[in-house]
């Protein structure tokens, strides 16, 4: 009897090699498309979110709280779909997140480094200009600069994400209804390489600024006017710091209240809204394999989950899409409950430990900071290896963050916490995808970071099939 | 107007905190099992297996084979059914493979390195006791010792993993229809320490014994005897090194050739069978971070995805499960496609390599073994690193393979093909876990490891709901 080639007849025939395929293949996903159609949508990207993070993050979500994360939990619901994705760029498989953005918000795989414009130099539209066209309200939350490269792979066509000055002008014209984050020395003249004073440029072209959590607070949701808010210079503070920090939490906003507020101000669209919510210091931590930044903000980027998740299932319109651009770092835990449990009760990042060290700390001291950061007691030895990196420090105390010992403190810190870290840069894995809400069933079990472009433009009937 | 709490209402009440709820929501899942019902189960492990390696698996398949994972074009036909699993034991979040694999053969979480024993002693019966009983045909396939810990936990109670000696006696008993895979030293009377004779006694209890290629491919799949197949000392050689040495080829049958062996054996039950294939030297791979050995024996495990899944597909009563125990490693790949590219090309794995070292090398002599089996020429100082770790040799060659400087040679690798590490360990990572065919509707899209037991017995019927 002839075996009947399990993958090479039947249903892989009609998958062939096409990229979009896999969001028209069944006859009843389009029967339904005319019954459900996602009238909003919020996308969700925790940048350079390895499976260890997800993992960890809900597993000290679960110890810490006694609940797992917002995210598994959708899942022990059997409410949303899942699928693996592909996040390769058109010249890598390693992505960076201006071309993982941009495979998602134009549609297309273009070069590491590049918003939404080809190796040939063509632009593809980016995907809020698609939904603004169409009518809907637009907007993006971030917990790093507002011009960084997700946010503005939604946003722009850009050849090189790297430009965020340049990048602040062109959101300037574009009047998209909330723009929120960190990033305000991109605006300010005071900061800005030209001395161009965007800021007052948004707010001659009718823009409400706001720029502190209180400010953001007062917002009416039935302004009219387009918003840009800018809670930090750069990066908004680590969550854990925060957490730790009066001032920081009455200053700066958390992504889920940046959430909340903007889901307020969009959904008062008849035509409905999207945007896209980042969690991208996760990213930033994971670069500098700073453990406890990296989980905590995890666990924030969670809260806004919630926030999105409680809106969908109310609105019954709103499909929620949440995902990575990319792996960061592998980490994963490797050893005891019981070191792993210590960073419940960490008070501070590793972040906020290295930059308070100067050139003029003993080892004693930089144990003493360490032991009331994250109470445990690195050796003098190990105190040592890590002063030994502030030697170069200018007389003035202004180093350049990047020569700040972060591999050498995860290093000693992994005894402590059973933390380990494959790299300190993006991975080609593929990552978790879940989807939730009308749309989410066009998702298919393995896709490619381009399909959900298409995916978002069917399941909002903004393209038809 | 009061929102209603997405996680405090509705469907996540009727879940509650049970371990097998999942198993049993819906209505329709439970009458879905009237109507299938898997006669037969087989049970796919890639032992360790972190996102990572399932990933660059298929980066390698495609770019050196043209055609993606096996897995994963189940995925991308949208034919299986995907999990994540939790795969704690009993008392750590990290697993060992007795525990994870007594979780699903015993249905109970047991602390590490137990099989199927409790803490407080008591047992648990292993799941392949319960379908043999049941009138099944019922075996194990593996690359390492067939007494290891990942079939073990499917065949018996011991409280220690470690007496393989122990666990080959127990088999004798069990006379399960066929066991086969590496460990003829936990048998043979020259290498027992009690010497004695299992080999023999198995031959007296009327098994069929088999050592080699030839002999497993003459075995009638009309036999009714048992039959207990030892193609290695211990593990069965890397894939990597068997496709560049005839001899091995010849001797040692693959893992997907004693699969369809197996499975041609079992399949003439007319009351069905169930039997565990284990890619165990994924494992083993990635606790000596050796990048080619990993990948090209999880190639080879998919190849064996690949004969279960056409089986079962022409089948249509076979529900096939596959997915790991626990991450390990977490590797990833970290650079250029063109570092990665390299490993398409390697004739050797790391073991080959430092195994074939001795402290009569030069440093010379290290750098051509190393260009000769993967094609690159590490640096003289980078080749002192590794003969060092030769010095303590004993004089008549024989050492512990342990001491070999595995993690030297992984993280000197690193700068050639761009796989990183982040330990030699298992990590504590949910997994990713598939199902094809019937039974498969009712995985729960998160799940804990012991909710496979029930899994199995509620889709063959063998335990009604």
């Amino acid at each position: 009897m002839k075996r009947r080639d399990f993958f090479t007849s039947g249903s892989l025939a009609l998958l062939g090699t096409s990229l979009i395929n896999p969001l028209s293949v069944t006859a009843n996903n389009l029967q339904s498309r005319k019954e459900k159609t996602a009238k909003n949508i919020i996308f969700m990207v925790s940048d350079g979110m390895s499976t260890g993070t997800l993992n960890m993050a809900s597993l000290l979500s679960q110890r810490r709280n006694g609940r797992q994360s917002n995210w598994i939990k959708l899942y022990r619901e059997n409410m949303g779909r899942r699928a693996l994705m592909d996040t390769s760029s058109s010249n890598a498989l390693v992505t960076d997140s201006a071309a993982g953005s941009s495979a998602w918000g134009g549609g297309v795989k273009v070069p590491n480094g590049s918003l939404n414009v080809n190796a040939d130099g063509s632009f593809n539209k980016p995907i809020l200009q698609k939904f603004k066209q169409a009518g809907k309200s637009v907007g993006c939350v971030t917990t790093v600069s507002i011009t960084h490269a997700t946010p503005a792979g939604f946003c722009v066509n850009n050849k090189s994400r790297g430009d965020e000055y340049e990048i602040a002008g062109q959101y300037l014209d574009l009047k998209f209804d909330v723009m929120m984050g960190g990033g305000s020395k991109f605006f300010s003249k005071e900061t800005r390489k030209d001395k161009v004073d965007l800021l007052e440029k948004y707010n001659t072209a009718g823009y409400t600024l706001v720029a502190n959590r209180d400010e953001m607070n007062a917002l009416s949701a039935r302004t009219d006017k387009p918003v840009l808010g800018l809670y930090a210079q750069n990066g908004l503070p680590y969550t854990l710091d925060s957490m730790h920090d009066e001032a920081l939490q009455k200053s700066v906003p958390t992504l889920a209240e940046m959430t909340q507020k903007t889901i307020e101000i969009l959904s008062r669209n008849s035509k409905g809204f999207v945007m896209q919510v980042e969690g991208g210091k996760v990213d930033w931590a994971a670069h500098a394999n700073d453990s406890a930044g990296l989980l905590y903000d995890q666990i924030a980027f969670d809260d806004a989950i919630k926030v999105a998740l409680e809106f969908a299932a109310n609105d019954k319109e709103t499909l929620v899409i949440m995902t990575t651009d990319h792996g960061n770092g592998n980490p994963g835990l490797f050893g005891s409950d019981k070191d792993f449990d210590r960073i419940q009760h960490f008070k501070h990042t590793n972040d906020w430990i290295l930059n308070g060290i100067t050139n003029k700390f003993t080892t004693a001291q930089v144990i003493e900071r360490i032991e009331a950061a994250q109470g445990y007691a690195i050796k003098a030895a190990e105190a040592q290896t890590l002063l030994s990196a502030y030697t170069k420090m200018d007389g003035d105390g202004l180093y350049n963050p990047y020569k700040l010992p972060f591999q050498q403190l995860a290093q000693i810190q992994s005894s402590y916490i059973s933390v380990n870290w494959a790299s300190m840069g993006h991975s080609g894995d593929f990552v978790e995808l879940a989807a939730f809400g009308p749309g989410s069933e066009l998702l298919m079990p393995f896709v490619k970071n381009t399909d959900l472009h298409e995916l978002m433009l069917q399941a909002s009937g903004v393209k038809s099939v």
